[in-house]
């Protein structure tokens, strides 16, 4: 919408040049094939829509009432999955919640934040959101991470691991050589994706007074309807986060949430089998990926990166929709010739394959 | 948790200072009656309950995917309900999510906002965390709002109406004279507790183009469980208000929330009916503490504020306590005398009434 001069002097002057965060389509159509949102294509824990039931048919009644504005319950079952301590935990509503109040509470230095150039793009948002200094280093020239690049002087470091939109994952030596030379800024590894086959830098903050390690139940847990990300750091770390938390919402996570989240982290099996499934679809895609000439970035996540020499990236994006499959095309210097697509099941990946094979690269 | 010099240089500085919120209190021990964060005592429309339930029953599977960032269905409903255009309407997690953005949007200015000195006591948080100038004008003697104070140089006003905790209300003359007299500010009308009795500044945005009402489901609509509220004003403010949602969290109602806010919008009957029974009780409650001897406020809220001149409010709060009621006290200027008492059921208010009768007032 068009804002006058006139009504814009109601506006904070700070938030007069905010560029938002914008995300993937949520398109309304039917029939679709969404694969670009990096949602799991499978349903998530029977034990979920238990919970839920369980919230509706015994106590309906408690709606009414506040939830826990510490969702202790929901801490708990974290804790014990990632094998740390309840006072190790922060929760907020969706891992996008849990970063801005990361941002607000370690990134507001007289340093810059450091953050690679091709990542999540809701970092930069943050940072003008809270007047964050920044400074951008590129990826190499295969999209990783150079170590060496983050010995600077900084105001804190985030990386995504895997990161987005490229897929790849960075090694937990790599994470601990970051530590070990920034002692005195906190380092936040956002592993939105890391079910899907890299490995967790959790278990570092033990050893790391500097660590924060935030996760999602958006993607490896199918619960990005429900809205409940994570946090694990030592406790003067979470101390800061529920500090900020609890001067902007007291009771940010409802009680279908809660009980949801909880029967996903108490049902250890179905998760594990659930992130197999699509590890071993990702796979098989990649490879009928690569045989229709696809270049595709080495992926450990949920969704994959590739890229066709001869087809301009916007123009497949183009021609995918209007054959019913929404993947993601990020308009921007150096990844506009790349795709991002979320790992569907066996039958949508074929799908894809089929339409790219009968309908687009004929 | 006592965090070390060593540890604190890892905190944001602009967060080292924060005083947070602090809800009342969630106790978790059973047969507690809780009276002491206004929710109300009847639970939500039976039609929420269905609408759960129509999520899992029908599309369990759809809790994997993201809900709609816009949450338009929501909107579409609250705008039918109060008589608005869908672009007049902003929703957030609980109304505490609105008013901090209402805060960063409008209220970071280089002129101080104005409230009084007893009201909602999370606008001083908010201020703090935002880095927003403040000017702080004390209420008359009868705890009312002296119209003629607000006409000032200022950055904004916010008003608790009625307010809270002193369950008094302003009318709508009083906000208009407001309203006039500070063409170039925003005001912002936080509504939380306004449909038991007093009126609503609503249709008033049509005519002001300075003017922000918000409300919440948390208290008339009984699913404080769920996190819903929202702010109604012109387009060029709610785009504001939007720019800054996205530059902080997407997503920020979940799939449940946003099915059974609509139900309840769209249960009209039920909520008249409801917010009808408790202002019944609420009349009961005060005749029957006036009987005992307290002076309580004219109460248009959910709750009453009341004194005792012979017993410390301190020391009646604690005895309550200990014969299982929880009421509100709090300890400030000005109103260390008073109790914050949520109604209840009439049975859960005779049980407050019999138990300082028989107990402690003896």
């Amino acid at each position: 919408m068009k804002i006058t001069t006139e009504q814009m002097r109601f506006w904070s002057p700070s938030i007069r040049e905010l560029e938002p965060y914008i995300p993937g389509e949520q398109p309304k159509i039917q029939n679709l094939l969404k694969l670009n949102t990096n949602e799991n294509p499978y349903p998530p824990s029977p034990k979920v829509v238990a919970a839920v039931q369980g919230v509706l048919e015994n106590t309906a009644d408690v709606l009414r009432l506040y939830p826990d504005p510490d969702a202790s319950e929901l801490k708990r079952a974290i804790a014990q999955q990632q094998n740390v301590d309840m006072s190790n935990v922060f929760v907020g509503n969706g891992s996008d919640e849990v970063l801005a109040h990361i941002f607000k509470a370690f990134f507001v230095q007289d340093l810059p934040l450091l953050y690679a150039d091709i990542t999540y793009s809701f970092y930069p948002v943050y940072s003008q959101f809270f007047g964050v200094k920044t400074k951008v280093l590129p990826l190499n020239d295969g999209f990783e991470i150079e170590v060496d690049d983050y010995k600077q002087a900084n105001g804190g470091i985030i990386i995504t691991n895997p990161n987005a939109p490229t897929s790849i994952a960075l090694g937990l030596s790599a994470i601990e050589q970051l530590l070990q030379s920034n002692p005195n800024s906190v380092i936040v590894i956002d592993e939105a994706y890391v079910d899907f086959g890299a490995e967790s830098a959790i278990q570092l903050t033990k050893k790391y007074d500097n660590l924060v390690v935030c996760q999602t139940t958006s993607k490896s847990r199918s619960l990005a309807g429900l809205r409940v990300g994570f946090a694990i750091a030592q406790p003067h770390l979470i101390t800061a986060l529920e500090s900020v938390k609890n001067s902007f919402n007291s009771y940010p996570i409802d009680r279908f949430a809660i009980a949801a989240a909880v029967a996903s982290f108490e049902d250890q099996a179905y998760f594990e089998t659930q992130c197999q499934r699509v590890i071993d679809s990702r796979e098989n895609l990649v490879n009928d990926l690569v045989e229709l000439g696809f270049k595709v970035l080495p992926s450990k996540a949920n969704f994959i990166f590739a890229t066709l020499v001869e087809k301009d990236a916007g123009e497949l994006a183009a021609e995918l929709r209007e054959h019913g499959i929404i993947v993601r095309y990020f308009n921007k210097p150096r990844i506009n010739q790349y795709l991002r697509i979320t790992v569907g099941t066996d039958e949508q990946n074929q799908r894809l394959i089929d339409t790219l094979k009968n309908n687009i690269l004929v």
